[in-house]
């Protein structure tokens, strides 16, 4: 998506360790009216799939679910991060390691709010090395809930997330895809 | 507001401690398109004081902050909570504390995102003792932006956070105003 390329462009910073920092437009500040049109692509690639809920991972995935899930007209609903094992109460869990943080988190989301009948759109800001949306996939699985795919707004291309996600038959769609970065700059996926 | 009245009425769930749960449409589902009336009625109190930035705290407050924002074209901009003191970079900081998890924690924000030029209006998904709103009111003060008010979705009216933020000259509207609340039931603030 160019809009999303070029902002990346003009606004993204590469800082230590290689990290790609968007944090003037996607997961500190939200330019949410520049969101709200990444929103309305997702709806344009999945408004043929019958989704009834967009499920998403806090803290920064929510922006980016709420401004999408109001072009398909359906609820939101976010897995929480705990550190804890002790969860209470019917919920399903799963477990994700944080490579930025070094250590694994446990997620959870109540039971209530994901069924059998839900036709889920995952939706959540950057695609690395999959672990999250891994974690996300499990959760819909214990669910019953059909997924009919992935909505990331980046995709880091050189990182094996994206093809060990697809590789599983699950529809990956990547509004910027990177195929390299560094110092000099950062290309995208032709 | 009685559309939220009757949905808290509908939907709310009294729990363990006199907590109320709100976990189907405001802080673990999100009901995007509700949610996004509530916005536009912040956009309705709100429209003629210049806004140009919409201030919430994570995790529960960025959906109805993005929701409202985008009637106000403006962006969001969410503190982000920390457990450590060890905050690096040029970041505005305050102290919550919380009463749910009884511990107090900071929050951040990168001070490139709220300058003196902004106009900002503060959303927050409950308002009970105020600590967190206070603490937002902190950076705001610290950055030299100046305080429209503060656009809150549910007031528990019998406790002080209300009448201490209000006290200080501040504008505070909330779109339920909860007077009392037990296992007969909620009443609110005629």
């Amino acid at each position: 998506m160019k809009l999303l390329e070029d902002r990346i462009l003009k606004d993204g910073k590469i800082g230590a360790g290689n990290v790609l920092k968007v944090d003037s437009f996607l997961n500190h500040q939200i330019d949410a009216p520049f969101i709200s049109e990444l929103g309305k692509e997702f709806h344009r690639l999945f408004k043929d799939e019958g989704i009834t809920k967009v499920l998403t991972i806090e803290a920064s995935g929510i922006g980016i679910a709420c401004l999408t899930a109001i072009y398909f007209g359906v609820p939101v609903v976010f897995a929480k991060k705990t550190e804890t094992n002790n969860i209470s109460g019917d919920v399903y869990t799963s477990e994700v390691y944080s490579y930025t943080h070094e250590r694994t988190y446990n997620i959870r989301l109540s039971k209530e709010f994901l069924t059998k009948d839900d036709r889920v759109l995952i939706v959540d800001d950057f695609l690395a090395k999959g672990s999250a949306l891994l974690a996300l996939l499990k959760l819909v699985e214990a669910s019953g809930a059909s997924v009919a795919g992935a909505g990331i707004v980046i995709e880091k291309a050189y990182q094996p997330g994206g093809d060990i996600v697809r590789s599983l038959g699950v529809r990956v769609e990547s509004l910027a895809r990177i195929a390299s970065m560094d110092e000099n700059g950062i290309e995208f996926v032709k």
